[in-house]
């Protein structure tokens, strides 16, 4: 039997506490570690595991590549909230990361979740895994960009850039963890893009912006129920078990939070 | 023959020229570009590409790696001359990234460079270049946050983080890259150690601080004469031709800028 979301979620939470730091962080550790606790669904770490697991290989086998795209989105969000950016002094009901341990600490913070997830990624014997982080990462930073100075062309440009990318390469790493052949890749990748696009959405509707501004609630509701059925569209062309992927889809569709 | 440090010099500025950034950074490509453009003397891509090519590689295989070498150190000094860190207005008689494009893009900016290292990291079958990377950024961090708070238990332990592991690295990767096995690997590793300890010590004595203030000048001098010494002898050990390595010893001993 595959792992359902639910029994991946604590093996990627446990991962994450035992999570050893490279010692020579010193005490900039401490908010490294802060910023990773204050964590919150896992989203990305699941979809990669489950997808590991679908793709043929042991959920725990992508922990290194999940846990890694949980430190690079908890990156973002660290260097996001900076006062520089959308200078935000809460994050998830805590102090942000800049908030609780100074400005300097906090981008310096942002930068060491970003090498940990590189040293995490390299820790397999592919280079595949850690080069996919690096262009998802880029692409990330890219929409950042846009958003920051304003400069997107529109709002679909932005979001497959800042959501998108870590969503597709949450697919993308657990495929080459699970050894599974570029040329038979392209329906699974297809899948992240939809399910990325699914959770924006899902998003803007929990937010009241975005796609509700420029598609109106129903609208932007009818959108993420296509998204979600391309989604388990795509899942019907891989040849394998595809449950607990169609279960992942179902939540993101409905969740309320 | 070997080539020389002025010979190796223009390779690595010609491949950094080269160099195209992923496109989805879209706008953010503009300061990276910046960042680089702006930069010094490329001494730790020159070591990297030197040492690969007396461990047997060809000079241009390393160019990758010392090149990822080069945007971890710019990325570290884009973000060191932030307000939050050492408010630099000015970086090599030129304005700041921040102060050219702003506080967030310069943030960004340095989020970018890091990324694209490990985009060059890994475009090597194996990890184990974007692997040390990690692990030398991480501690460079390190030494970035004990300097920052003023918490660090020494001189000599700050600048072995801040300066020595790059300059580690800069012997380390290209050790990777021309296959070294990894028990031939110690007394390369000693030399770059010496190395990372000698740039220091002579940088100190250009800027009047560190190593002068703890020891005085005739002191500071002598310490880097040794260094430079041991940095010899570690040569020694090697079978390998390493005269353009130690033509670098020379210069780092008596450089003046």
């Amino acid at each position: 039997m595959p792992l359902s979301p639910d029994e991946l979620r604590p093996l990627v939470e446990d991962f994450l506490d035992g999570l050893e730091l490279w010692p020579a962080l010193h005490g900039q550790a401490e908010s490294v570690r802060y910023s990773i606790t204050v964590g919150g669904k896992r989203v990305r770490p699941v979809i990669c595991l489950a997808t590991a697991e679908a793709a043929g290989a042991r959920a725990e086998d992508a922990l290194p590549a999940g846990c890694a795209l949980e430190l690079v989105h908890t990156f973002s969000l660290v260097h996001d909230d900076l006062p520089a950016l959308d200078d935000d002094e809460e994050r998830r009901g805590q102090p942000s990361t800049w908030k609780r341990f100074g400005e300097a600490t906090g981008i310096l913070a942002g930068d060491a979740l970003l090498a940990e997830a590189f040293r995490l990624a390299t820790s397999y014997d592919t280079p595949h895994v850690a080069r996919e982080l690096s262009q998802a990462t880029l692409g990330m930073i890219g929409g950042q960009y846009l958003d920051v100075t304003g400069t997107a062309p529109d709002g679909a440009t932005l979001h497959k850039l800042k959501t998108g990318c870590l969503f597709e390469a949450s697919v993308g790493l657990a495929l080459w963890v699970a050894e599974v052949p570029e040329p038979a890749q392209a329906p699974w990748r297809a899948f992240g893009d939809e399910l990325g696009l699914l959770f924006q959405i899902v998003d803007d509707i929990l937010d009241g912006d975005g796609y509700v501004v420029t598609h109106g609630v129903d609208g932007a509701r009818r959108l993420a129920d296509e998204a979600a059925d391309r989604a388990r569209e795509r899942l019907d062309e891989v040849d394998a078990d595809t449950a607990v992927l169609r279960e992942i889809v179902d939540g993101l569709a409905v969740r309320t939070a």
